[in-house]
């Protein structure tokens, strides 16, 4: 079966408070898709943080005497860094330019991912504006769910992501950062392969393969189309979480 | 524009010597595609490796005294551990069932890419049989993509994957090993973001994201339909190479 997957244009600029899932319906319209039991709709981080209102504005912070000590070591603004800290359950490693954190949602990423925010309209210099990310992705994508599916009846997948780097790889790829009713992993272990005479050892991340698909068709203008709907997700739909693709730290040979 | 990945059905099983530009046109004409500028065709390595004649009797190969070391804390055959060295530059981790190693070809893996080789008709015990990666995916990729363009005068790119696990998320995903004729990399470093203000940092793996979304629609019977056309990429062909992908030993953080 094809997958197919259509960046949606006519997502406006997203502010606290905007109902993403009104957003996202009134684009797959305009974008003449007719949404169907299966389909999978992505969103960008970004713009749910904004319509959560994780905004947060660097005056308003004090850094604290560890956060001005790496400060000095990441090369950051203290009062981010200070963020970083509280958005993060452990520092794993600081240079120039990044600190690599397990974040309190457990997964490893660069700077607790926060980015500056630019949501237009806010007051004072936009540089002091930075966006954390969703509390709970899980919950974010489980309540855009529950309006989409309300509203029209049909059974979807919602997933937020994300851009990671990789420990040795060059450039970031679109990353499950919460998600639900579709598979996080794919576990195909105890499967006969094609030959029948061995038996397969492999669980697949089918979350993070559509998290990087849907990533490469937002593109560059990444903030224009927030919003990618997806048919032909090859997997039965099912509930699952994050922490699904969180690998624990007693298996971690890198940390 | 909307991305569209097809599997390809009517792949026969891959033999050595087999001429996968052929079989891989065939299978487009059978799946009702025409190939047009700018598709993309993704192979999984085990075909490419199979039609290279990468395959290994186990009983051919005699364990240095290191892989006999290494075979009792990986838990493997050390005839296998020979391989595995012999495919490798250096070893990063070892544990029980599996040994992360930097490839000869630069990345860092599980067990060097060594798998077992499910080719059907191999005199002996089949579980003798391994199947290395391919000597040279980039050339690999330039060689099936050149045949194509000769044979139809369409300008396509080909790349090859396989699928990796990461340092802190449970699952493999889809992962380029080789390419030729699509980027490897799009560097969206100071280009204005959407506002104007701020100009972006971000390079991006759109072959990693594109490798993802093929092993995506392979699927559990990634050995039925090894090959997928891809439409709608979203940036310009170019040339490129697996080396773009590489992170530099001075940047790892995490080795």
């Amino acid at each position: 079966m094809t997958l197919t997957l259509t960046p949606l244009s006519e997502i406006p600029l997203i502010h606290p408070g905007d109902n993403l899932a009104d957003m996202a319906l009134s684009a797959i319209h305009l974008n003449g898709i007719n949404l169907r039991d299966g389909d999978i709709l992505v969103l960008t981080q970004k713009i749910v943080s904004k319509a959560e209102n994780r905004l947060v504005n660097l005056t308003t912070i004090t850094p604290s005497k560890e956060a001005v000590e790496l400060s000095g070591r990441c090369e950051k603004d203290p009062r981010l860094v200070e963020l970083i800290l509280r958005e993060s359950k452990s520092i794993l490693r600081v240079r120039p330019g990044s600190v690599i954190v397990e974040h309190q949602l457990g997964f490893i990423c660069a700077n607790a991912g926060i980015d500056h925010s630019n949501v237009q309209g806010l007051s004072g210099n936009p540089e002091e504006w930075v966006l954390l990310l969703p509390e709970n992705p899980d919950r974010s994508a489980l309540e855009i769910r529950q309006k989409i599916e309300t509203s029209t009846g049909v059974h979807i997948g919602v997933m937020i992501i994300d851009s990671h780097g990789r420990a040795w790889r060059i450039g970031v790829v679109g990353t499950c950062i919460g998600l639900s009713g579709l598979p996080a992993l794919i576990d195909e272990r105890g499967q006969p392969d094609l030959f029948g005479y061995k038996l397969r050892i492999t669980i697949v991340s089918a979350a993070d393969e559509l998290a990087a698909a849907a990533s490469l068709v937002m593109g560059e203008a990444s903030e224009g189309t927030p919003v990618v709907h997806v048919r032909g997700f090859p997997y039965p739909l099912r509930e699952s979480s994050l922490q699904e693709l969180i690998r624990p730290k007693d298996q971690d040979m890198f940390r």
